[in-house]
């Protein structure tokens, strides 16, 4: 099995494959849409793509592409985001601070504490940002303690990050739903009717009146018009689960638009 | 009067606070949350930040602050977002791109298909991009039309953002809840309890039930545990109707938490 991940190596969505599947081969990509175009284009047989994290919220780009390109979500998995400080040179020597957005996010404090008038410079991976740092000794990147190892950088500090609890959740992309194990979860994508007020009170009931739990609902923009959303929900089951089957059959009655994303055993 | 906003000159967000007063006096910062600290140091009357793009969604960093301090939202303004490519240089002489995440988002169709090499670099407003550009013939920003005549810049291209229909709605963070208007939006954040299945159901139907139409839902992580969420909600009416006052008073009772962040007029 060949898995489409985040590269270059030592990025967290490496880690991510690996604990999805330890004994796969992994082909790196530059970023989030190669990724999955990678899988679209037959070059895997499934891509991990990060897709919510506990202090930053949803990686909206991976949203936007669940909405706009046919991809199935195949399964789930939950990683640890510890961050390290990693340099060549000394933290005197430092001019330069490389990380992704979200990463420098989630160290927005530490940053502040201890950098007056570094120059902050985004990479499209935390990985990337350690390989950059490894060709000169004024740049230091935030990235794993494995891509100290692998780009032969000093860890300067590590376990950075603001808040300790640091969760990203990985969505793994691929062809076939696995059947249902009876721990399942089952994504969505709702677009309602605009402008009519309790749609989605309406919506929710269907799954709430069947005792069916939302893990998760969120709003994006349609792009369209301001004001105007598609729904994100996640909830407990599978789609072959008779209670789900017919939850959804009367949503999609109502709705403007249900987009099934997929069915997959829940991360713990 | 004097407003907050998020600086240098030229920035959407000033256009935003003119739009709102255009004879108030204007204080520059230089970001989001020095802007929002400016009130909360009584350096002005009220400050003016992005909270949401029809393209990007929503601005999470203001979101955020609404969370944990004590701002109350007393107006908003929506403001069209039209992007130019500014420079002091001719496009062969580009070497870096600045400007903020959300407009080189916005405009990322246009930069793939116009740039091969160039090195992108963010920054913490469009107009503190032009500035930097108006520094150097091998930099160019990409910010409003406002910009290219305040600092000196060629407009080399514009509305180069990937869909015309470009809208960012700002908030207005002051001091006094205006009086109801009888065309009012109120936010409110609500915690729900957790792992209650139903209760976001359950909170949107005392809304539903009486008619209050529900405009935004937007769920951000509480930053415990990943999976655990608080809900931004707005909706029409005003916090001194009856019907949104009761509404909210049989809400409390049944969330974790409900803070109410204001009522104000509704923007066109």
């Amino acid at each position: 099995m060949i898995i489409g991940t985040l590269g270059p190596e030592g990025s967290f969505s490496e880690k991510a494959a690996k604990q999805w599947n330890d004994k796969a081969e992994l082909r790196y990509y530059d970023d989030i849409l190669d990724t999955v175009d990678a899988l679209l284009r037959d070059e895997v047989d499934c891509s991990i793509v990060p897709i919510e994290n506990s202090l930053e919220g949803s990686i909206t780009l991976t949203l936007d592409l669940l909405m706009e390109q046919q991809l199935k979500i195949v399964g789930e998995v939950i990683v640890q985001i510890r961050h390290c400080l990693l340099s060549k040179g000394r933290l005197a020597d430092l001019k330069i601070l490389m990380s992704i957005p979200q990463a420098l996010s989630q160290c927005k404090k530490y940053i502040k504490q201890n950098f007056k008038n570094i120059e902050v410079r985004t990479t499209l991976s935390t990985s990337q940002a350690a390989k950059l740092a490894s060709e000169a000794k004024h740049i230091a990147a935030i990235a794993s303690r494995e891509s100290a190892r692998i780009y032969g950088l000093e860890i300067l500090d590590e376990d950075i990050q603001d808040v300790n609890e640091n969760f990203t959740r990985f969505i793994v992309i691929g062809r076939t739903t696995p059947p249902a194990t009876g721990n399942d979860k089952t994504s969505l994508i709702v677009y309602l009717e605009k402008n009519r007020p309790g749609a989605l009170y309406e919506i929710l009931g269907e799954f709430a009146t069947e005792g069916i739990d939302l893990t998760k609902i969120e709003s994006r923009p349609t792009k369209r018009v301001l004001g105007d959303y598609l729904f994100y929900i996640d909830l407990k089951g599978h789609i072959e689960d008779r209670i789900i089957k017919d939850a959804l059959e009367r949503v999609k009655s109502k709705v403007g638009m249900l987009k099934v994303l997929g069915s997959y055993p829940a991360a713990e």
